[in-house]
This record gives C-alpha cells, sequence and structure tokens, in this order.
C-alpha cells in the first residue's frame, strides 16, 4: 500500500505515474488479447490537434468502402464533430469524450469495444486526442501506433516529441499538397525522423488529392495481409 | 491525508487532480506576486506542436529590439532547439525540458525565474509545451494566457480543446500567408472561438509577411502601457 499525504509535501506527476501505467498496460493487454483473438487489426492514430487525422480517416473509409469493414473509435476532449464526420460515410464509430484528460486509455478502449462487432470487423482505427506527448505513453491493445504530421508543422517535430515517433511503425506525412506554398524541407524531416526510429516507413500524403492516399492505403493493406497470414 | 492504494483498485488521474494542481496554483501565486512587483508583461503562449510559436517570437523579438527588453522561457518535451532559435537574437532565454510531461508548471517556472534579471525586463514570453489540454489547466503566475492557432489547423479547435480558448484573453491566428491555398473559412473560425469566450480578442498574422505580425504587436504594446499605468 502507497500513502500519498495531501498537504505536507508536493504531491508530483511522476510519483503516480507508475501504477496508473501498469493499470493500464494490464487493461490494454486484455484488449490486444480480445482484439488479437477477433483477428481484426487495430491502429492508434496519434498526432497534433489539425494535422488531418480525421480527413485522412475519412478519406481512408471511402476508398475501403466494399473492399474491408472498418469501424473507429474517437477520441477527444469535447464534441462529437469527428465522430459525425466518420458516421456520415456509414462506418461504425464510439465518440469518446476524455474532458480533463488529454489523450485515451485502455480503460475507455475496453468499454468503446463492447459497442462494436469485433469478429465482423477487419480495420479498427483508434484516433487519439490530438497531442504529441501522453497519448504515446499510454498502450491502448493496438497493434500498431501509427504517427502522423502535418508537413505546416515543421521539420523537428519527430524529435521534439520522440517518444510518439519512436514508438510508431509508420510516420504519415499529410497536407502533401501544401509543400510549394512553404519552407519545408523534406529530406531534413526524414532524416530527424530516423533519428529516432531508423525503422520507420514514412508516408506522403494529400486527402486533397486524386490518389492522395495511396500509399497509405497500401501500407494498410500489407499490413492486414501480413496479419491474416500470421 | 489521503490514502491511494497502489493495487486494490485502478488509480485513475482525476482522484490525483486536485492535489497537484492546489499545490501549482500555490506556487503560480507567488510567481505573480514577484513578477508585479517587477513590473514585468508576463504571457503564457499555448498551442499544438508546428503552430508557429517560435517563429512568431522570433520575428517579434527582432521587432522589439531597442525598444523593449523582453526575455524568453522555452518549455519542450526535449531538445533546445527552439532556445538556441531564441537565443540567436540576442535575448536572454531559459530552457526547460519537460521529458515525460506535457505541460509547463509552475515549480519549473520558479525555478526559470532565478536564472532572470527580472526588474530589468518589460515583457516575459512563456512557450509552453506544444500541446492544447494541459497546458491550459495550469497556471504558471502570468499575466495573460495567449492560445495561438496555424490556420492549417482547421476552423474548429476552440470548440474541441475549449479550455485554452476560454482561458485566453486573445487568439492570435498564424499563418494567415497560407489562407488562399486552403480550406480555411475565417469567419466560421472566429464564430466557434467566441462560441467559447465571447470577449476573446482575436488576431490575424503572417510571420513572414512584412508586416505581418504587427496586430499582434500592437496588442501587446497596449498591454504593457496599461500594465505600466495601473
Amino acid at each position: 500500500m502507497e500513502h500519498i499525504e495531501k498537504k505536507q509535501q508536493p504531491v508530483r506527476t511522476i510519483i503516480l505515474d507508475t501504477p496508473i501505467l501498469d493499470e493500464n498496460n494490464r487493461v490494454a493487454a486484455e484488449n490486444r488479447t480480445l482484439l488479437q483473438a477477433s483477428g481484426v487489426l487495430v491502429l492508434n492514430l496519434i498526432s497534433s490537434p489539425g494535422s488531418g487525422k480525421t480527413t485522412l480517416l475519412v478519406e481512408t473509409l471511402q476508398a475501403l468502402q466494399g473492399e474491408l469493414c472498418c469501424a473507429v473509435i474517437e477520441g477527444d476532449q469535447q464534441t462529437d464533430r469527428d465522430a459525425r464526420r466518420i458516421a456520415a460515410t456509414g462506418v461504425p464509430v464510439v465518440q469518446i469524450n476524455t474532458r480533463q484528460s488529454c489523450h485515451l486509455d485502455a480503460f475507455q478502449v475496453q468499454r468503446a469495444l463492447q459497442e462494436l462487432q469485433l469478429q465482423e470487423l477487419d480495420v479498427l482505427f483508434i484516433e487519439n486526442v490530438g497531442n504529441l506527448v501522453c497519448p504515446a505513453e499510454f498502450d491502448l491493445g493496438e497493434a500498431e501506433k501509427v504517427v502522423l504530421m502535418s508537413i505546416t508543422e515543421g521539420e523537428d517535430k519527430s524529435v521534439k516529441y520522440p517518444l510518439a515517433f519512436h514508438l510508431a511503425s509508420v510516420f504519415v506525412l499529410t497536407k502533401m499538397d501544401l509543400l510549394p506554398y512553404l519552407r519545408f524541407d523534406l529530406e531534413t524531416c526524414k532524416a530527424f525522423a530516423h533519428q529516432v526510429n531508423p525503422d520507420q516507413d514514412i508516408l506522403q500524403t494529400s486527402s486533397f488529392r486524386p490518389d492522395g492516399i495511396e500509399p497509405w492505403l497500401n501500407w494498410l493493406r500489407v499490413k492486414l495481409t501480413n496479419l491474416k497470414n500470421e
């Protein structure tokens, strides 16, 4: 048993991280067991606010219609605006509002999974709260973390927020259509990302261009084929 | 005294928020007393990663050279890349690396203040960690919170991350030079922000255009004049 005194000493986050993360990891492992047994590819999408996660998801769901059965868990601090955009594609979606919290946790995802028909799904996308820091620390039970970044954010996010980039097997660059209008050097961006994660796949996408998300769709198809062959 | 059992029950963030924030608020009040006595205008800049905070700051410091004495506290999860960009302007800068943490707290700022000659300063900018959620919850002792958003992030960030927008007296739109290339409606963005904070000043800036940050510099000059006349 651990005693924490309220007034006599400053209570700092670091003291409490371990039990919170221990409990989270225990539930994440339960989620992973359930999801693997159901044969669903689960992707945890992590990025800054406004990097284009929801727009990429909407385009992805439309492109995969008739090919794969998908569902989405939407994490937002407030509102169901993103969930409504997803629902308009006809795909099942569960909204989680985290209120005070800046990330999804495995408990929230466990409850959300009860709302979905897992046996019918090929791919479950979890759109995390827009934040590059804490979402990386909380395992949800996903198969893969996907880190996304709009090229408007600059080249160096991977070294400034390294955990998300370290843990994600794939790095999706979004809004590539804006490249001609930005002071953004693609090779510098890739070099930074490979400093943090040498094996990371880096995909260039634009949700507004015809075939602009093909590299991402192909990555996804390969992952799913690998999962089905395991 | 409060007892929290480590194993018998899930330890959730919400149980622990109050003592952490109580201690933070106590130290923030100490910071505020010190800073007000020194006559320094202290601004806490909050935004997503990659919204252009550091670029705006560099342009601001260069524009104010010879007019006002400024200093900067730089918050980043990792690296001193932003601090080095600020230092190149010749302005005093203190870097705080938050490591696991996704926001600055009043304790960190209290230690950083010891590194600065407060009596000599007119304006102290605190660049918070790139994150729209938790930085809003932690008072640092600032005079004003400033929320920034690149127009590439979309119109609706204020309603999805309302606390930062609710607490900031001013909302700085950055990267206005990209407007012709985006699907971004300025009036919708303003209407959302005023839902959350009806009295908020909304400023349009571009750090890459001549005179592109004048609205922000003028806002800052007015705030400083008001402070000196109090």
